[in-house]
């Protein structure tokens, strides 16, 4: 049986909002998380591996890392055997290891409609979109500030996005509601607005309490002690510091057996060394240490190897995308993550443009395709984002989301079966004939080659004629078709009703802060 | 020693003129070629790869290819076993690849400047630019048919673009002179305007013995019998046709010594199967019919594999670019190069885009990757190519060109030396605190990290105060520099003047014609 037979059957089994949805689901055409058909692609050698491994535990163990304000970290560390000197915690070799192999090397993550439930790792990629920009813009109005407004139409493009697996989390910051209680609103956008699994709060350990709470109305509180319905980003203060923040909603998400992508955040020359190997030895020493905690909080709590890393332009101190160093460490820390069995977070649709021009799209697609040919499981900010991730892109969403499909196709490998083969359409047409009016490519065109459902093929003249329009401008058009042709789907109005009331309740219940 | 050295022992060995270049070379920067520190990345099993050799073996000696209009030909094959009836050579099993084998598994392509001396074949990347295009496109004089004019500009571009290795042919179709003296005005541009190595004509037989000729003023009749001068581009009439005029210029090519590509054009769907299999079939069984060919002309004549692949979009029947099934046929045809131990040719930054815009930077970009990692040691179009190759782009060349970096950086691998592992730029930082300044990031910060010379990388205030410009914008700016500040390699004033008697001769010796 399939990993994806797995998790439908799973789903089948738990939830009354799940099967409530399963019967009233409107058919958006999704496709399922990728199953990779291919090899990964392997940078690094054994050896190279090794001595990655072997100085990454030398780091744990002689120089140490920082759990920050939080005592409760250090004391789980001293019962597990780490040696505690104020706030920095040193791993004898091997421990962080060992603690990391009770993390399972896959998971199911289940979504309020079961057909979109994703299984996350193995052979597996799951996209995920845009996340964290507080700008947004589009060709129309520029750049401006996010607003939950915004903020909904990317929950919606994304639901209606085909090669988009996940709704995601914070897809914009929406500025214009207050800090604490932004959290609110964006869960209730994905939950409402989108059957694609999503992401939890992760900015106080409250919030991650909340969003646990909302889950449980949305799936029931028996469903969610029993399986992931969220997959939250955890970043790791590079280098090797763990602040109480992310902690205390790391240990709120592994306490409820809810997934935590456990990430450094590193722009390589300012948070690692400026080498691909020495940014590698911290990445791995950072996720031993993360993941470790997170089992040292719940054995077993799904958990993902997250690696966030860009270059530095020394010039101007930007952070740069789609570089080759990022390539490099992007294929290593795959190996890595393979090598300790457990799934892999990285890539994403990642540039430095302001514009989603030609240096947005290089500098993704390098970016996409090193997600792909890595092995990355779970690749968060997949479309949409601009501008060294300040800005999330109406347009470029609906240009990344396009490029996702030849991800699928690729990952699909080759086929080798007799029609794959095609030795009776060699035949057929011989020596100077032509195939397109033969059997088999009438057979089999359909479905052989992917297409762009966003790029132009025109001829020239048809081009010119109908305005000579960029990528961008093709997009914008996209994106408005999208919006006004989306539809709701359909969610159990008492659960909506719930929802709303624990919202509208919790937001009573403190004063704003925009802090 | 390796094969660089190789390639510069053997260049300072021959020829008066290169030794003449060598002594007053001008310094504009150019990399050597690409020299691989990574492995290639294998889509096919074992398996799958056998059942393709299989299968081609059985298209050659059932199916057949047709050389068309070539007695002389049909003749060589009836000599070396094959079986012939009509036009059409039915080759037994084993007996094309038996042939194959006397072709050189890497050979060095010999420049005017020894320096810019290049090894096609084994690890290495070479990168060329466009070939072909009837159009031309700026920013500012839109579409148009290109000429004389713009040849020199985009030859002049290649010879101050750093990661461009080669100078190529065709760059675009100088359609301002006439068909049959126009490859002499273009190898006199590559020879006088560039000191980087370059193509000769195909498109007449006696072109090719034109280009020889001019070869033999610029490096001297000696060493152009001694070594090999030109790599010229032969495409095969897909399916599995061959005609008297590109195999008259490969006879005259492989005569001589002088290298071809031998190369099935192909729109997958219309002149190979609508299937990944079937066309590297397909592919794999003209390749090695032509290779054989060029082996019963001349033993031990260097050639290379190539496979120009796109998919087509069945909606429009336009050639489709940057596809996943593109991808897998490249990668698949390296894997049937490398069995078959010959350089391998593929990819190149194809697009269809009409504008220099996202689409085409991430259909050329998927391109550009998977010709590094499928192990491509010659990639024509490397740059400048747009609307499916019908058009030249001065911006989009140097927007590519500025790209080809990522593969230079990329293929160098990991540094797994002491410096790379950075393990006391760890243990100097810590916990907390940040890499800009430790010892480690000051030694290495210049080399560390590509970056663009092209993309912005600014803070947002300073590039929307200095006119929000794109990506096709700023390289606009980089070819006005560029061409402003061009020196032209020093050439010996004796050659120069023996080689434009012989373009004016030969001018003077034919009416023009424009067929």
């Amino acid at each position: 049986m399939t990993e994806a037979a797995t998790a439908g059957r799973r789903a089948r089994g738990g939830g009354g909002a799940a099967r409530r949805a399963e019967r009233t689901a409107v058919s958006v055409e999704t496709a399922k998380y990728i199953e990779r058909n291919i090899p990964n692609y392997e940078v690094l050698t054994e050896e190279a591996l090794d001595t990655i491994e072997r100085n990454a535990e030398t780091v744990l163990a002689e120089i140490g890392v920082n759990f920050v304000d939080n005592p409760a970290a250090l004391q789980r560390w001293r019962e597990a055997g780490a040696e505690i000197e104020g706030e920095r915690v040193r791993i004898p070799r091997g421990l962080a290891r060992k603690l990391c192999s009770t993390a399972p090397s896959q998971f199911t993550q289940h979504a309020r409609n079961p057909d979109r439930n994703v299984v996350i790792g193995g052979k597996n990629l799951v996209l995920a979109p845009v996340y964290g920009p507080p700008f947004v813009r589009d060709a129309e109005g520029g750049r401006r500030y996010a607003t939950m407004a915004d903020f909904e139409k990317f929950v919606k493009l994304g639901y209606m996005s085909k090669w988009l697996h996940h709704s995601g989390g914070t897809v914009c910051e929406p500025t214009d509601v207050p800090v604490n209680k932004r959290h609110l609103d964006m869960l209730l956008a994905h939950m409402t607005l989108s059957d694609k699994p999503f992401m939890g709060s992760v900015t106080e350990p409250s919030r991650a309490k909340d969003s646990v709470e909302m889950c449980e109305i949305l799936f029931g509180k028996d469903f969610v002690r029993d399986n992931t319905v969220m997959t939250s980003l955890i970043n790791i203060n590079s280098p090797m510091t763990f602040d109480s923040i992310m902690m205390g909603a790391l240990e709120i998400f592994a306490e409820h057996n809810q997934a935590s992508i456990i990430s450094p955040f590193i722009v390589g020359g300012a948070m690692a060394p400026v080498s691909v190997a020495g940014t590698l030895t911290q990445v791995l020493a950072e996720v031993l240490a993360g993941v470790a905690y997170s089992q040292l909080v719940r054995p077993g709590a799904p958990v993902i190897f997250g690696a966030f890393v860009t270059s530095i332009d020394m010039n101007s101190g930007a952070p740069t995308f789609g570089t080759p160093e990022a390539a490099h460490i992007t294929y290593g820390a795959g190996q890595l993550a393979r090598r300790l069995g457990l799934p892999y977070r990285s890539a994403g649709s990642f540039c430095g443009s302001k514009l989603p021009d030609a240096q947005a799209a290089y500098e993704t697609s390098n970016s996409l395709q090193m997600g792909l040919l890595s092995g990355v499981n779970f690749m968060l900010h997949a479309c949409g984002w601009l501008e060294g991730g300040l800005v999330a892109s109406f347009e470029k969403f609906v240009m990344d989301a396009d490029q996702l499909g030849t991800l699928h196709h690729f990952a699909r490998g080759v086929d080798l079966s007799e029609n794959g083969q095609a030795m009776e359409a060699i035949a057929e047409v011989g020596p100077g004939g032509h195939y397109l009016g033969c059997a088999h490519t009438q057979a089999n065109f359909k479905s052989a080659f992917w297409r762009s459902d966003l790029f132009d093929y025109k001829p020239f003249e048809t081009w010119d004629e109908e305005g000579a329009r960029d990528t961008q401008t093709l997009a914008s058009i996209r994106v408005k078709r999208m919006i006004d042709t989306y539809v709701q789907p359909p969610l159990d109005p008492e659960i909506e009703t719930r929802l709303r009331a624990y919202v509208a309740d919790k937001k009573a219940s403190m004063p704003d802060s925009f802090m």
